[in-house]
């Protein structure tokens, strides 16, 4: 058996197993609520759920007695039994069952299948374990409310989620990187660091930035910035709204309508705000007439964009309504079109490692039915992809057909700290601008050719970057990116003079340092300061008055002893130089 | 007499004189256009202009006929005669004026005022000279469309400008300046640098920031950064829109609505673009409990906010529809008010000295009629504001009723290198959004107080305060705010790679540095790069290439020698570090 079928095998395996616990799930719910109305019960990633209509709402105190529930209906070892049967006799079946009866009416075959075990029976598709003994390691998570077919306008329903596995190991592991996960998530840690907040009073999916979440994603933006200049990028600002006109020049809003904001309207005019900087950034090539010479052009915009996002979909940093693209375009050459791609995956890369992502996974979309431009500019822009791809002996798959109808595209996916993937920069080339906006250059034979148009990020937005690295770095950020790099710690009340000296010493020396001096013991000063992971705490005493040193603590925990201003001062530049924790 | 009065005098004997030549002028145009029709002719800063209805448009070669036709009038030297006639006479002399027919209707009283010089007779309330020969140095500048009555239903009348002094030594000096001016318009200028460019397929009032005035607004936001981040401020980023509903809680929808662009709609709710950042500043601000200790509290954001003004008004960089506001906030208590205002005065001071602006007016703005807050929180704020004014010792005028309704205000106005005034920094006191969105502190006592917040730049936008440097500088920027600070320039081709490795070396040191490599003759790149206004030329050839120096010219045309690059880059650093020239 090969690697890949022995996986595929695997996984069979376990969607049997995941499939037959929600079945058991809802046998032991229904040995609990007898007047309980079913929905559906499929498997997910590591799981399951089951939609339950029940005569009061679930607590999470409800789900250790399912469990337990459960825990003797495995025990039982009831067999799965499946029988085959006509549309009518399901009907009747099912006859107290209304959303069961629901499904049964949309079936188009004539006959059903339906599996039983002990005292439950479901209308089921199957596959199934032979008996309920086989199910192995499960735990119940959360509780949800979910509509009946995902229609607001149907009954809500309470949705049961668990997990399950083939072995109590491979449980306890995934509930631990559950537990790792929720620790790490950005929306928590974003309350808990003080780094960012959304309100309803302006609306959901508009990140508020506070001073400490601006400090990282400030210093995230210069490093950007100086990068692209070292690249030979320039910098550009363009506003935030425009004409709808030159949203329909550019087909944005005939392709992309249901992400843009209604119209506002100007004396008259009806005015957009911007879902991206492209058409902005060609009006400025356009701004005068380009020679051959003058290219590429790399001009590169920390610019906010605002897309409508159903509310239900937001989520923290990684969905939202308004977010800053660490957007650039290049205008070339179909010469230079390669150099500039591998231009861009070097440099990509090279931020990914900066902030300590060293896996990724890259994938090349190419040519959907849909399309812009000719069949030869597809070929020849999607083996320059590769070509560059292959320039840089880079791993990568090939996703036939899913490039954007204006070309074919490079995503490069992260994975964080836990393992799991995040949306990650992109390349995309584009036949489709140039098009409409005629954006030409003039060649060595003095007549107009079309530029070569990329679309590009190197990080993918400043929030979804920002909430990935919240979670990469459990918010203990390296630090160079730390909002607060250093607290001085007086002991008692007469080391608060020498530690406000220190404060000013390393503020003078651009340390972001601060003296924490509350009327507050050190033990919760330090205890605040390890919650809120600031690299380095400084304690003072007599000693470290006396002498002009400092004992320094690391958020870890780890004692470094002391040392004088000065070699704290090397090992903290020398972190900061190395963009290291 | 007092010098006051003096100047007064000297006011109303030049207003008189120019009131006197748009008369002249009048009469002048009647003398070439029998059938002209006359609209109103006042006297404006420096001149005057009349408003006439033509058979034909003018062009500019009509100034110097008619200006010859003015000199024979004031040659002839008729005596400037005034009656007083009833309304139905002066309906009988102007029976042919239908404009001056609209005028005297409008007017409530009995008798009117008519003055005659020569064969030319107007509606007019004077006072005028003697006669015609009192003019003297006079210049009509340009021609301009008016509507009557400035309503653009009614008909479009021509405009002919001109200025008046009382001597030809004053006419000069103004027309020098004029022409100095003209040279420097940030319009012009923003085009010949290739700076930035409003585009009409985006709509007007929008800019857009091309590479090099993207690169200088750069590198004034990262200075504007440090420093506060120097005087203890912190940086927000906050969202481009917001609920409408905000706007109506902090009052904007009331008060500020011909300002705000209509709303947008999504899912049902109505959101608006943001006029100012002071509500989302408030949002989080309020997002926690905020302790006295942690008063006060300064946070700046590079702000970019979008307010309607009529398409009419609208002017190159310095009145536009989007602008970024170097703006921030600072919550504190009432008993921290005098020092922060001295904090931000002596920070916009040194703004402004940086930039090379050593003189400014400050004006204090009082309470208006309508004004929220109380009669004491006003008199406290107002005299606080002028003891921190008096402790640095700064030269003000207190401008009585003219502060905003929320609060006084200190406005300072800049002098730039004309001596020409523009708007610069503000501080004011709000007394208004506190209130109205209950921004608090917990005091010592364990209870809530109302924070006294103030809202301050201190450059003003960045848009208007870089429309202001580009005139100041005449576009010839300081070396670090040039956005190419060096050009290389080879004499032959043999010395194009000592060139590119030159540009290579300067660009490792930091600096903005580009080889003109193109296949043209040195003195053309030399013209060029100084149009281009760049600091430095760097002129290499065989001498240099072999002593690895470089020739330094300056854009003054100064020569200064053949020097090493090691020297070269000191002096660059030098001129960098100092901001200087």
């Amino acid at each position: 058996m090969s690697e890949q079928s022995e996986k595929s095998a695997q996984f069979e395996k376990n969607e049997k197993m995941r499939h037959s616990a929600s079945h058991v799930m809802a046998e032991a719910v229904q040995s609990l609520f007898a007047e309980v109305k079913f929905g559906i019960g499929p498997t997910i990633e590591n799981g399951f759920y089951y939609d339950f209509d029940l005569p009061r709402p679930l607590t999470p105190d409800d789900l250790p007695e399912i469990e337990a529930k459960m825990v003797q209906i495995m025990a039982a070892d009831f067999p799965f039994t499946c029988d085959e049967v006509d549309k009518e006799e399901a009907k009747h079946i099912f006859a107290h069952q209304p959303y069961k009866l629901d499904l049964i009416d949309e079936i188009p075959d004539e006959k059903v299948t339906v599996y039983r075990q002990g005292s439950f029976t479901d209308l089921c598709k199957g596959p199934h374990v032979n008996s309920t003994g086989e199910i192995k390691a499960f735990k119940l998570l959360t509780i949800a409310g979910a509509y009946w077919r995902g229609d607001e306008r149907r009954p809500m329903l309470q949705r049961i989620y668990g997990v399950a596995f083939e072995t109590e190991k491979e449980l306890e592991r995934y509930l631990e990187r559950l537990s790792e996960a929720a620790k790490r998530d950005h929306r928590r840690l974003g309350r808990e660091l003080d780094l960012f907040s959304f309100h309803e009073e302006a609306g959901p999916g508009l990140v508020h930035w506070h001073p400490k979440g601006a400090t990282v994603r400030r210093i995230i933006e210069d490093f950007w910035i100086q990068e692209h200049l070292k690249r030979g990028y320039e910098i550009v600002y363009t506003p935030h709204i425009a004409k709808i006109d030159l949203w329909k020049t550019s087909g944005h809003w005939e392709f992309y309508r249901e992400h843009l904001y209604s119209p506002m309207d100007v004396e008259g005019q009806e005015y957009l705000i911007k879902p991206m900087n492209c058409n902005a950034h060609i009006l400025i090539y356009k701004s005068r007439l380009r020679s051959y010479r003058e290219l590429p052009l790399r001009w590169g915009e920390l610019g906010t964009v605002y897309r409508y996002e159903r509310s239900g979909v937001l989520h923290g940093l990684t969905r939202v309504r308004g977010f800053t693209q660490d957007d650039a375009h290049i205008f070339c050459r179909p010469d230079q079109l390669e150099d500039e791609v591998v231009g861009v995956l070097e440099f990509a890369i090279f931020m990914m490692q900066t902030f300590g992502f060293e896996e990724y996974e890259i994938l090349l979309s190419t040519r959907p039915e849909k399309y812009a431009g000719t069949l030869q500019m597809w070929d020849e822009a999607t083996q320059t992809l590769e070509t560059a791809l292959k320039r840089l002996g880079l791993p990568y798959e090939v996703d036939p057909g899913e490039g954007v109808f204006y070309g074919p595209k490079i995503d490069i996916g992260l994975k964080d700290a836990l393992g799991r993937a995040w949306q990650g920069p992109t390349i995309q080339v584009d036949f489709n601008l140039p098009q409409r906006f005629e954006v030409n250059y003039v060649g060595m034979d003095g007549a107009e050719h079309p530029v070569v148009m990329v679309h590009r990020t190197v990080l993918g937005s400043m929030e979804r970057f920002l909430g990935c690295l919240i979670e990469h770095y459990a918010g203990a950020f390296p630090v160079w990116l730390a909002p607060v790099q250093a607290v001085v710690i007086p002991i008692a009340d007469r080391h608060v003079d020498y530690a406000l000296k220190l404060e000013a010493e390393l503020k003078a020396e651009g340390l972001r340092a601060q003296a924490d001096t509350r009327p507050e013991r050190m033990n919760l000063k330090i205890r605040e300061a390890q919650l809120q992971k600031i690299p380095y705490m400084l304690i003072v005493g007599d000693k470290e008055t006396e002498s002009a040193t400092v004992s320094v603590r690391l958020r870890s925990g780890e004692d470094l002893g002391r040392q004088t201003i000065e070699a704290f001062k090397a090992m903290a530049r020398a972190a900061i130089e190395h963009k290291a924790c």
